[in-house]
């Protein structure tokens, strides 16, 4: 197998796991969310602090993101760019969260999306990501409302 | 040279370019900023859009930034890690940029910084980042003040 298909094959792989993720989120399926990152895995993610790791931290932040919105939230991958070499890659796309929050009101924002992976004993996991919407520096307020 | 060389060569080569990076941006060098990205970068920046490319733009959002400045421009990088391939990189690292602004204000703020690189013909290049603080959901505020 030349060295291109190998890419292709492991750019389709990681497209894949993407594809698992946004299931996942759908059903709000905490071990298929899980299952995606690496034990060690650093999130730069959408909500302080600046940086947290994997495990049970991890776990409560995604279950307390599951109950803050009514079933069924909608989750959708869009702009997905995924570069892949023969053990590490990276994807960077725009997602889109919507729903229903517990209080009653609708939430829908695009948060922008990198992933970095790693591939151990042929699976394809995150080591790294980075969650965030842009700041408006001058009133320090974040700009939830932007689409892509 | 063993792979293990390479990569210790290459993590070594990420390491000097953010060194170049970062001294660049203590002397406002707009050259010595641009030199680091590929042409055709992907930026998640600070402040909106929720995405940008490279070029004129980039040029431009840079030089406001530098003019929002009151020299010097201090700049620090911390919790560095570097991942590299034999064509791939990616690195995470806490940022911290403080001044005194044009209007005479300090600010001190710590963004979270992922970038993807690339070799392109022996030379690394960042093709993607994204830079970001946490936001408070409840008050829909950026979080500027945390520290690492």
């Amino acid at each position: 197998m030349t060295i291109e298909k190998n890419r292709t094959k492991d750019q389709a792989a990681i497209r894949e796991l993407i594809d698992g993720f946004v299931k996942a989120i759908r059903a709000k399926d905490i071990h298929g969310v899980m299952s995606v990152f690496a034990p060690e895995v650093v999130s730069f993610d959408l909500s302080p602090p600046l940086q947290h790791g994997g495990g049970e931290i991890f776990v409560k932040r995604w279950q307390e993101l599951f109950e803050s919105y009514q079933d069924p939230i909608d989750y959708e991958v869009r702009d997905l760019s995924i570069t892949a070499g023969d053990d590490l890659a990276f994807s960077h796309s725009l997602n889109g969260v919507s729903g229903v929050m517990k209080n009653g009101q609708k939430s829908d924002r695009w948060l922008r999306w990198t992933a970095c992976y790693r591939k151990f004993n042929g699976k394809w996991l995150i080591v790294h990501e980075q969650v965030s919407v842009p700041v408006d520096l001058r009133s320090g307020k974040a700009v939830l409302d932007l689409k892509p």
